[in-house]
C-alpha cells in the first residue's frame, strides 16, 4: 500500500483533463491514429464472431437484454441497448488476440474503449468527431491508470479488466458531455467496479474475454449513472481505500498526470501484426527482413537462430512440439516457419492443416532460440528482433529489427490495416466484402461522419 | 500475499459442497431462518424505493433492459429480465441499512443473495424449496469467502461487493442445477469480477448500493455463463493469482471449508433491529431493558452512561451534534433518546421532525459514552450492551444485555419481523398493506410454494 499516493489530488486532475478534451485540440496525427485503431478494432470484433466465449455472451445478451435498440453487436449484426453491445463487442474484439496494446501499461485499450464508446455513440447519435475525442479520452485514462498501478498490480490483475473499466467510463462520460465533476463521479463508480484476475491463465479459462466485456459494460454503466447524478468516490485512484491502496504496492501518481496534451496514449500504442504471441514478433520481423534483403527463399535456409530477451524463453520455451492452434501461436519455430514459407503469420495461417504440414514442421525443427544479453537488457522498453540465418550453401546472415512491426515508429500503413481488416473479417465470416469495404471507408472518413450508426446492415 | 493458500484445493471443495446442497438435507431451523431472512430482505427492498441511487439504477435498467420479463423489481413493481431485477433489488435492499449482517465475515448476505436468486427463480419457475436451498448455498459461499479473505481485505474492500459476487453466483448456480464442475466455473467467473472499494465512504458517495447491485447482477451473470459452458479459473479463491493473492494478506483457507453441514451461515447471521448504526444497538437494547424492568419513564431519567467497546467511540464519538437524518443514526445520544421517548429507533422514527424535537434534543444531551475495558475485550466476538442510568430521584440503575437484539441467540420473532416488514414497506410507500400481507404469507409458506413469481402485482 503506497502511503505517498494519499496526499495527491490526481483523480481530479485526470478528470479535469479528460472532461476538457476537445476534438479541435487534438493534433492531426492523434486523430488519424485513432481512426487506424478504430478500424483495427472493428476488424478484431468481426473476427471473434464464432468463438465460444463470444457466442455464450451473445446468448446471455439475447436472454437478458432487449432484442432491438440503437447499438450494434458487430459479430452478429444484431441491435440492442448500449450495455449489451458494449459487453459482446468487448469480448469479441479480444478473443483472437489481434487487438492493439500499450507496451508500457501492458494494457489493451481498443477492446475496452471502442465497444463502450461506439455503443453509447450509436445511442446518442454523436458525430464522428465527438466519438474520436471520446476514444482519445478513453485511451488516455486507461493507459495512465494502467501505468499508475504498476508492475505489482499486473502480477495478479489483468490491467485490461481493471484500468479498462476506468478507460471505458472515461470514453463514455466524455461522449455524454460530462463536466469535470461528472467525470470524477464516473471514474469513481468505474474504479470501484474494477476487477480481473490472472488466475484463469492456469486453466486457459474464458475470463480474458469476460474481463474485456465487463470492463466495457461496467465503464459504460458508470458513465450513464454519473450522468443521472449517481455519485462515486472522488479519489478512487489515489485515496487511502482506493484502487492503488487495494491493488498495487508500487503505484506512481505522476503517471496519471504527466504530460497532459503533450504525449498522447494513442501514439504510444502498438498494432499487433502477426497473429501470434508478441514475443515471436521481433524474430519474425527480422527473418522476413533477412529473406527480403538477401532475396532468400525458405528452401535455402538450413538453420535460424533467434536471439531473444529472457521473457521470450520463459513463455515460448516450453512449447517444443505444438499440437494445437493455440500452442502453435506460442511456438517460435512454427511462427518462423509460417513467416518463411507462407510469407506471413496472420490469423488465417494458423490452421489445423498448417499444424500437420510436413514442410512447416521441417522448418520448425530448424529454429532455435538463444538468450541475448544485450537484447534482454533493452527489454521491455525495446523489443529488438535479431536472427542469425545459415543457408544451405554455407552462408551466415544476420538481420536485426530495432522496432517490431506495429510498434510506434513502425506502425501499420493504411493498406496494411485494410488488408488485416479484410482477413480478420473473412476469418469471422459474418460480414460481406462489401460490408467490410463500407466500414473501411467510414473509418477513414470518421471525422466527417454525422453519426456512427449502422456500421453493418442489421441481421 | 499468502503463500500458503496456493497449495490447497479449497475452491473445488467449496464448489462440491455448494453443488451438493439439497433442501432435504437442511435442518428445519436453517429452513425457517432462511424464510425469516427472505422476508426481512424483501422488506428492505421495498423500503429502498424512493432512494436516489435506487431510482438512478432503476432508470438505467429501464433504458438498457427489456420492459417486460419474468423477474420483479420489488421497489417499482416492474418486470424485466433477471439481470436487471437482480441489479435494482440489490441496490434497493441495501440503501436503508436494515438488511441482515454476518458479524464474523463483516458481510451482508441478504442484499446480494436474494436479489440474484429471486430473479433467477422467477425466470426458471423454481419451487420454494429449490429457492431455499439455493439461498442457503449463497449464504454459505458469501460468509465463508468473506471470512477467508480476512481483516486485511476488509480494510480496503467492501466484502459485500467482493464476497457478495461469489455468493450470488453460488445461489444462482445452485438454483440452475449446477454440478460441481459447473459450480466451479461459476465461482471462477464470479471471483474474477469481484470488486468494491471503501474509498466512497470519504465522500458519502453512492457506491455502497452499486456494490450490492453489481454483486447480485455479476454473480448472476457468472452462473448463467457457467451453465452455457463458459469456463472460469478453477482455483479463483486460493490460486497464486486469485482473489486472496490479489486482495488479502491474511487469508485463511480453512475458513472456506470448515464444518460443512455442521455449522450454517444463516444461523450465524444477525437481523438489524434498530435502524441506526450497529454500534448503538447494544446500549439501546440495555436502556430499553432498564426502562422495562424498572418501569421507568423517560421523564424520570436524568443521565445515561453507555459503557461501550472502543470501535463505538471511534465511529460514534465524532457525532456530537447530529444535523442530518444520516448523522442522527450515528449519534448515541439521539438513538437512545428515540428509544427512551418513542419506545423504538426504527426506520420511521428518524425524521426531520424528530431531529428538531426539543424533547429528543434534551434527552440527547443527557447521554454520554465511556470506554469499558471488559466490553472492549469481548469485542468483536460479543457486542455487550451496558448502561448506567441515573434517575431524577437519585437512584442509580445498571442494565446489561449480553447479546444485542437481532444476533443469533436473540433473533427477531416472527411477529417482530412482520412488524419490521410493515414499517419498512410503509416507509418505501410502493406496496399496499394487502400486498405486504400477501408477501408475508408467501414467505412463511415458502417451502410449499410452487414458484416465486408475482410477489407483487405488476405495475
Amino acid at each position: 500500500m503506497s502511503e505517498t499516493v494519499a496526499t495527491e489530488q490526481t483523480t481530479r486532475a485526470l478528470a479535469s483533463f479528460l472532461a476538457g478534451l476537445r476534438y479541435e485540440d487534438l493534433p492531426d496525427e492523434v486523430v488519424e491514429r485513432t481512426k487506424d485503431f478504430f478500424l483495427d478494432w472493428a476488424a478484431s470484433a468481426l473476427a471473434g464472431r464464432g468463438a465460444r466465449p463470444v457466442v455464450a455472451l451473445g446468448s446471455f445478451a439475447d436472454a437478458m437484454g432487449p432484442r432491438s435498440g440503437p447499438s450494434e453487436v458487430l459479430p452478429s449484426g444484431r441491435r440492442t441497448s448500449p450495455l449489451f453491445a458494449a459487453l459482446v463487442n468487448g469480448a469479441s474484439s479480444h478473443v483472437v488476440e489481434q487487438d492493439d496494446v500499450h507496451n508500457g501499461a501492458v494494457f489493451h485499450p481498443a477492446t475496452v474503449v471502442f465497444p463502450a464508446a461506439l455503443a453509447a455513440a450509436q445511442e446518442t447519435g454523436a458525430s464522428g468527431r465527438e466519438f474520436v475525442a471520446a476514444c482519445v479520452a478513453g485511451y488516455e485514462a486507461g493507459v495512465r491508470v494502467g501505468a499508475f498501478l504498476g508492475r505489482s498490480h499486473y502480477k495478479v490483475f489483468h490491467t485490461t479488466g481493471t484500468a479498462g473499466t476506468v478507460a471505458a467510463a472515461a470514453a463514455v462520460s466524455r461522449l455524454l458531455g460530462a463536466d469535470e465533476e461528472t467525470m470524477l463521479h464516473a471514474l469513481g463508480s468505474a474504479g470501484t467496479q474494477a476487477a480481473g484476475l490472472w488466475e484463469f491463465l492456469r486453466d486457459a479459462a474464458d475470463s480474458k474475454q469476460l474481463h474485456a466485456a465487463k470492463a466495457a459494460a461496467d465503464g459504460l454503466l458508470a458513465a450513464y449513472l454519473a450522468r443521472s447524478g449517481f455519485t462515486g468516490a472522488r479519489r478512487i485512484l489515489e485515496g487511502a481505500q482506493g484502487m492503488a491502496a487495494g491493488m498495487s504496492s508500487d503505484a506512481e501518481p505522476r503517471r496519471l498526470t504527466d504530460g497532459f496534451g503533450e504525449r498522447w496514449a494513442v501514439l504510444e500504442t502498438s498494432f499487433k501484426f502477426h497473429a501470434s504471441c508478441r514475443h515471436t514478433h521481433p524474430a519474425a520481423d527480422a527473418l522476413l527482413r533477412a529473406m527480403h534483403e538477401h532475396d532468400l527463399g525458405a528452401d535455402r535456409i538450413s538453420c535460424v537462430r533467434a536471439r531473444v530477451h529472457g521473457a521470450a524463453i520463459d513463455v515460448l520455451g516450453p512449447v517444443t512440439d505444438p499440437r494445437t492452434i493455440h500452442q502453435s501461436k506460442f511456438s517460435m519455430g512454427f511462427v518462423l516457419a509460417l513467416a518463411a514459407l507462407r510469407g506471413r503469420a496472420g490469423i488465417t495461417e494458423f490452421t489445423e492443416e498448417a499444424l500437420g504440414d510436413p514442410e512447416l514442421r521441417a522448418f520448425h525443427d530448424k529454429v532455435e532460440m538463444v538468450l541475448d544479453p544485450e537484447i534482454d537488457a533493452a527489454y521491455p522498453e525495446r523489443w529488438i528482433g535479431l536472427v542469425e540465418v545459415e543457408t544451405t550453401d554455407g552462408e551466415s546472415l544476420t538481420s536485426r529489427v530495432e522496432t517490431p512491426k506495429g510498434d510506434p515508429g513502425n506502425a501499420l500503413s493504411r493498406e496494411e490495416i485494410e488488408e488485416k481488416t479484410r482477413r480478420l473479417a473473412e476469418y469471422g465470416g459474418g460480414a460481406s466484402p462489401e460490408d467490410v469495404q463500407r466500414i473501411i471507408q467510414r473509418a477513414w472518413n470518421l471525422e466527417n461522419e454525422g453519426d456512427l450508426r449502422d456500421l453493418l446492415p442489421a441481421r
